[in-house]
Parts: C-alpha cells; sequence; structure tokens
C-alpha cells in the first residue's frame, strides 16, 4: 500500500496515538507540526522524536506567525490556569484557546496534502476528555472538510476527495493511553505540558497535564514522563 | 462608526478596490498581507504603499513558511504562463494556482479579526474575469465563513457571527476599475504582475497582467503602470 496520509503531530499523547493508527491502517505518514511561538516550544522536541520512532516518510515543521496576533495565554503574557478540577476543564473556553489554530494548521496540511497526492488529513482533536475548544467538535471538522474539497485544484478536478480523520475524537482520555499501549507508542517521547518548568518538566497542573495524567491513572499505566509536582488529580 | 475589518490586502487591483470599499463603508481596516515567498514580492511594496494612502489602522505582513511544499509556479521552480489568449484564461486551473492559498490566507485573517473584535473579513476574491482558481468561487467563500463560525471562540460564544465580504465577486475586471477610480484609488500605487521582470516592470504577459490590461482598456483608462512589453492584449 502507499496511500500517503499527511498527520497533524503536536507531539502530545492524541496527535502521536493519532499518527500510530495512521500508520496501522497502512498509510505512507507525512508528519505536519508547528512552531508558532508556544510557549511549551518542548512539543517540538517531542514530535521530532515521536517522529522519528513512528518511522514517517517525511516530517516537517512550519513556522507560523500568529504569536504577533496575541489572544491567547499559549503564545501571550496571559496566565495559563492551574490546577483546575477536572470537572471545570471543558465547560467554557480557557485561556489556552488560539484563535482558529485548527483552521491555520489544517489549513497547511491542505496544502501539503494537495501538492503530495494524499487525501487523507489526520488530526488528534478529541472532544470527551478536552479543553472545549471549537475547533475541535466534529461539526467543525465536517465543515472543514467541506470547504477543503471546494477550495483546492485536487478536488475540483476529480483527482479526489479529502477526508479529515480524526480517529481520537470520541475517545476518553483512559482509551486513547490504552490505544496507543496497544499500537506500542513509546509514551515517554510524547508531551502534554502547555507550561513548562524552566528545568523543562511537566508542571502537572495545567489542564493538558490534568487531563493526561487523569487518563494514565483511569487505564492503570504509571505515565513515564516527568512532573515538577505530583499532586492528586 | 467603529466596525473594524480585518482586510486582505496584496496590493493588486482588487484587493486594493476592495480596501477602498470597507472603507467606504465607514470600517476601521486592518489590513493583511503575506510574504509566503512569491516570486512577485514587488507586491508587499504595492500593498504597504496602498495600506497607507488608504489609511488602514493596522497593516501587518505575515510570513508564511508554504514555499517548502512547492507545487506552485508563484512559490517554486514552474514556469509561469505568457501571452496566453483572454478566452483561454480562466479554462482550467493554471500552474499560478497555489494550494490552499485563500484557506491559509483566511485563516490568518480568522485569527486576528477574532482577537480584535473584527466580524468582517474582505478578500478580493473575483470569479469573472480570473484565472479560475478554485478558492476565488462564491461557494468556496461561503463554506469557509460556515466554518469559520463553527471554529471560533467569539462566534461560539455568541459575541458575533463572522462574515467573508467578497465585494469584487462578480465584477468585470473593466468594473473594478471604474470602481477604483471612483473611489479615488491611486492605481499607480498597486501591482498585479506575477512575474516582474529583473528591472522591476510588470511583464505584461502573464494572465494577472493581461487580465488588468483588458480592465483597463475596457474601461477606457491608461494603466498608470509600467509594463516591460506593451502588446495587444
Amino acid at each position: 500500500m502507499d496511500r500517503r496520509a499527511v498527520v497533524l503531530l503536536s507531539g502530545g499523547l492524541d496527535s502521536s496515538t493519532t499518527l500510530a493508527i495512521a500508520r496501522s491502517e497502512g498509510y505512507e505518514c507525512y508528519a505536519l507540526s508547528f512552531d508558532y511561538g508556544q510557549r511549551h516550544r518542548r512539543e517540538l522536541e517531542a514530535a521530532r522524536r515521536v517522529a522519528e520512532a513512528l518511522n514517517v516518510r517525511d516530517h516537517r515543521i512550519v513556522r507560523l506567525d500568529i504569536a504577533q496576533f496575541g489572544g491567547s495565554a499559549l503564545t501571550a503574557d496571559i496566565e495559563v490556569p492551574k490546577g483546575r478540577e477536572l470537572e471545570e476543564i471543558g465547560r467554557g473556553i480557557p485561556p489556552t484557546y488560539v484563535p482558529a489554530r485548527n483552521t491555520i494548521f489544517l489549513a497547511h496540511a491542505l496544502a501539503w496534502a494537495e501538492v503530495i497526492d494524499a487525501f487523507d488529513i489526520f488530526i488528534g482533536a478529541n472532544c470527551i476528555d478536552y479543553s472545549g475548544y471549537p475547533d475541535c467538535r466534529p461539526e467543525y471538522l465536517r465543515a472543514f472538510e467541506y470547504m477543503a474539497n471546494l477550495a483546492t485544484k485536487a478536488a475540483v478536478e476529480g483527482r479526489g476527495r479529502f477526508h479529515i480523520r480524526a480517529p481520537m475524537l470520541t475517545l476518553s482520555k483512559e482509551d486513547i493511553v490504552r490505544r496507543a499501549l496497544e499500537l506500542g507508542v513509546d509514551l515517554s517521547l510524547t508531551w502534554s505540558c502547555y507550561d513548562p518548568t524552566p528545568e523543562g518538566l511537566a508542571c502537572g497542573q495545567c489542564d493538558s497535564c490534568i487531563l493526561r495524567r487523569s487518563g494514565f491513572e483511569a487505564a492503570g499505566v504509571e505515565d513515564p514522563i516527568r512532573y515538577a509536582k505530583r499532586e492528586a488529580v
């Protein structure tokens, strides 16, 4: 088989598992990561290692010039919420939301996909154990897919139809941890924390750490990465 | 009035006229241009001058890292078609098509718009005297708009609904030239050519030059920019 797929890869648990799934389905994978001035740039290192471990055909890190717009705790001087209750996460959209981020990411994926004749674009979006970001919801992903097939020469000329694939969409974090382990993903390579300590440890307290830790805990598996604080979730 | 609008501005005839229209409707305009490795970077200079002449509130030039994907005569080593017949232009999609370009442009505009509370995004797309690019068609623009209102916190929380406005969409080039002049746009500041000569003159023979020249000719107006060759259109 040599169907190609572009896979958005942040280096986190969800996108790494998504890449493993694309690979297990026989796709030749082209991984795409973004350097957008995120404070957790450490994730790019994770993306590199995961891409290598999962044997992608090519891995690109695209620079985005969006931090200048501001409006997010991940790119501007706005505080990342810490120590929220698990139940609180996903109610309302937190300041870590980055305006139009998945639209910008998917637009780049679409550009690359069209050039290399890949018609499947994988994204690790999840709308169960997530931060409530609107651009992780199924209705958004469907709308992007519909738009993509009107936007592109490849689709309009009938060379193929683009599909946005989000295999994590309705899994719990627990299920994602299990799925990753079944597929042999080395989770010590992945990175989820939004706000690493100066020493490069995961903070353990941002929404992303809390969601990740709850997933490992529910799955009864030890999280192989080190946290600055090991408070109860 | 201080309704805000983000206006995509390439510095060409269509986007400059679009900016003038947004301004005439009373919007406070935030112009957005892109440096994407296009061979006709000269257009960025034009964008700067037009933005200044039309008194925008802010003008950003965002760097895009998409030339690495290739796939277009505007960003890769692929020849720009020259000397085509006017009737030929718009039948089929030429190699100057840039994969997912307007989707990437509009995604950035959406990000900025959301941060500054602008709910109108203006684009100079035209589907009459145009090169047949799929991402200039009304059905594409409508699909983007629909997606944008699912993608963003501002829309989902009900702060407003985003509108993609394309006032050039169904005008002929002749009408666009007339409209620009009515609005007092200084067309000597604009730039349309895809493939300037080493001396910085418009080639006069690429599709974009041919469409522009036909518009001026039909409107019975002299084009104030200089061309390397002045062959009959």
